[in-house]
């Protein structure tokens, strides 16, 4: 359900919350609204190269605890944690998309021909560090509107970077060579306003040329 | 100006935007704007990497066109494509980030001190390529922001991660091994409506453990 749609406050408004209500869960069916949401996202050519496990049960919980020492508070008292990875095999979804929107009416069977052709050639030739950090950006897109979705559902988040991501996708039955971790998002009903931040002016980080 | 505030409307109604109208500028100030709302993304440590090269002369506009061969129309119709790099020397900035937040009441100088301590240390032992992933994936994180809020200015965005990024830093006078290329975003006025397109079901992309 969604419980504000006011865009500033939604990302102005957004801090990051370790501490959650225990007792709030999100349903199967809301999270799957917030993925919808969130996966509107823009990725290279359109590969959507995101994965999700949605970690909200006692067990994976359990799982995930040892991997994410210095945020245990987030990982127990969330809804649950996000494993957000970035699939280097998103080319196997390729003719699934581009057929799909043909099937849809988005674009003409011509080009789908003509941007398969052209994509299968380019995947055949690029290198798996440029993949790797292309689809890791991708990843980025996406926990961004992750982030900002929760909150139009009324909920919080806090990306969390410092995890073990040497052995996430293992623990879970994951190819490691495969999916690249990206970041653990937890999600709940906060319990606390989290800390404001400090940002850096735009004469430090912006150049007009 | 904020044009509209509606954050469904203002995330799904986004498609990536190729043609623009030619005569609508984006002043200086209205950028800034733009800037500081997308730069409340959160980053790794706070570190804020993201940098940003807001291209809308002439001049620099010629200087960008042989970088973007594929992504001519972008280039000449936009009010600007903005050039977003990530910073291999965030941890530069930390000392004035931290010290500002103390400042405004955010964090207690104790916190401030034990935190610059502990990413002291942390910098001094990062791998390179981690430091240089964290940052690619933190690039990701504004620049989705940068294109929603662009949004909310009544303006579009184009996505382009396929352009020249081996030389993009230098011909801009930017040390090439500090500045990584993250993407092109070019914005101004639409001109069209640009194309849907289509999204893989959550089924595929999400499992709950």
């Amino acid at each position: 359900m969604i419980k504000t749609n006011d865009f500033m406050e939604i990302m102005k408004g957004r801090r990051s919350i370790r501490n959650y209500d225990p007792t709030v869960k999100i349903s199967k069916e809301e999270m799957t609204e917030i993925l919808e949401e969130a996966t509107t996202a823009p990725s290279s050519v359109n590969a959507q190269p995101w994965r999700f496990l949605v970690i909200d049960s006692p067990e994976g919980k359990e799982k995930l605890a040892p991997l994410a020492s210095f945020n245990q508070t987030q990982v127990t008292s969330s809804s649950a944690v996000i494993a957000v990875f970035a699939d280097m095999n998103n080319d196997d979804y390729l003719e699934e998309i581009y057929s799909k929107a043909v099937e849809l009416g988005y674009m003409p069977q011509e080009v789908k021909d003509r941007q398969i052709a052209a994509l299968t050639a380019h995947f055949e030739k690029l290198p798996a560090q440029v993949n790797r950090e292309t689809i890791l950006i991708d990843g980025g897109l996406v926990s961004m509107q992750l982030m900002l979705t929760a909150r139009a559902h009324g909920y919080d988040t806090n990306p969390i970077g410092g995890y073990d991501k040497e052995n996430i996708a293992e623990t879970f039955g994951l190819d490691k060579e495969r999916y690249v971790p990206v970041m653990l998002l937890s999600i709940g009903k906060a319990a606390d306003e989290g800390y404001a931040s400090y940002r850096l002016p735009i004469d430090t980080i912006a150049e007009w040329k």
